[in-house]
């Protein structure tokens, strides 16, 4: 594990310059909204989806420069995601990552700005990718586009806004996160694929989703139990804090115990998913073991 | 005029229709997402947007079904900033077009997810122009992105939260209505371009970059003139918003007479711009007769 969190260590360093430096040109006239974006992009955070990027990437031969844009691009998504779900209409989240979220370092119009603008950005930054296929190009940006509105993120944003202080069932609790976060997660591994000279290598489309899909749920059974078990200090927002809103989770409906086992269950799944692949998985396996034991 | 507002009126329906369409298949499981950008949508508007992409494309020759994907593009884009524009961090505008803004209609938070959806929505319908060539579907996303983010709508609006209730010069005036209207104006007349098979001639390129510009700008005087001499019934808004909130505007700056003849000026360069173009520019004349005559 000590290789692992190495390597997305590294991985974190190389997309925040590679981010830093999209800024550079923009720097010449500082406003408050590229600021707000700046600030939300470079906050910190794992970087699961550009690390996923990169590693589906490079296991299937893709050239690092481009994982690049694609890595950025989809960071972006995820930046004004909680940028947006942390305003005081949505979760109304202060802290994020151990620093006050955007609408509060900033203010509240900025901050919904800022969340607009980074979705053009990441469009942007896909075009923009050097020595790749315009047929790929576009792939990538369909597959993001999707992932990321109506039949992906935002739809699962929706569906977690009209569930709050309700009860529902365990496949609506799936459906909810399979779009919430899991649309993302699996547009991340999918990018990666596209990028690669296998991009239409249908098997191992097929068993990069199954993979991605696991992970993607079990990254939120993790982010549930994380809830009761997580320390504040570590994760760096509130604990308590879907228990305090009544929110659905994974642990209310199977219990502490149920949700582990079910992470636990996901885990084995992505393994299984990556086992006849014909590359070498050794990250993507460690990756999904670090999703289902992560502190924070 | 007459044959001008029947284009026009047609351009309306047609691209309606498109639109609705395009929500078809999302009808199976309608949600308040969908709702809320349908809603949006199809809440009218006189769809100048569309008719400068339909009209700039046909008269170079572009086929209309083509065309029918990028007008739609550019009008979900539109449709997303004047959500956001109307949220209570932003104008806090509850009538639009005669009707309920989004987020009165719906809910603050589903206003805000239904304009970030639009946004993937958009550059997801330009990635699926049919026999359109990869290269040109590129440089549409590439343009419309461009226009819509930091570099043009979302900085034009970013400035223009920050004008509030502070004198601006002329200078700056300009700064932000080139951002905040022009940019996605003169997107559109750009896209039209893209999609003929003129997309490579920088002459022609360069003419209509030059009218879109100047009949950009002309639109937002002519809104300015619109908040004093309009007529609340026909706007569809509320009349006097702008002296209400002490905004910068261009009679504030330079008089009502002299607002005015900034806009007959700027319809003269657009006219000129048209000239020696080498194709049947009536339609874009009498657009740029509109933009500043139109009384809503």
């Amino acid at each position: 594990m000590r290789q692992f969190n190495e390597d997305l260590q590294q991985t974190q360093e190389r997309i925040n310059v590679f981010l830093e430096n999209q800024f550079l040109n923009l720097d010449t006239s500082p406003s408050p909204l590229s600021e707000a974006m700046k600030y939300a992009l470079l906050l910190g955070g794992k970087r699961i989806r550009p690390f996923l990027v990169y590693e589906t990437g490079k296991m299937l031969g893709a050239d690092i420069q481009q994982l690049d844009y694609i890595a950025a691009a989809i960071e972006c998504i995820h930046a004004y995601s909680l940028i947006h779900d942390d305003l005081p209409a949505m979760d109304n989240d202060s802290l994020r990552r151990g620093q006050a979220t955007c609408h509060i370092a900033f203010d509240e119009a900025t901050a919904i700005l800022a969340g607009d603008a980074l979705q053009p950005f990441a469009f942007e930054l896909l075009t923009k990718i050097p020595n790749l296929s315009s047929e790929q190009k576009l792939k990538l940006i369909e597959t993001l586009a999707n992932a990321s509105g109506i039949n992906g993120m935002c739809f699962g944003q929706s569906l977690d806004l009209i569930s709050e202080q309700k009860q529902v069932t365990l496949d609506e609790l799936e459906q909810i996160h399979q779009n919430k976060t899991g649309a993302l997660l699996k547009a991340a591994v999918k990018l990666g694929f596209i990028c690669s000279p296998h991009f239409q290598d249908n098997n191992i489309d097929k068993k990069l989703t199954d993979y991605a899909d696991a992970i993607g749920l079990a990254f939120q059974v993790q982010d549930d139990i994380l809830d009761i078990e997580g320390d504040t200090e570590i994760i760096g927002k509130n604990v308590g804090a879907d228990i305090l809103a009544d929110k659905s989770t994974y642990p209310k409906l199977l219990g502490l115990e149920g949700a582990k086992q079910k992470a636990q269950n996901l885990y084995l799944k992505a393994i299984e998913a990556l086992n006849s692949i014909g590359f070498d998985t050794y990250v993507l396996q460690e990756l999904a073991k670090f999703i289902i034991t992560r502190k924070s």
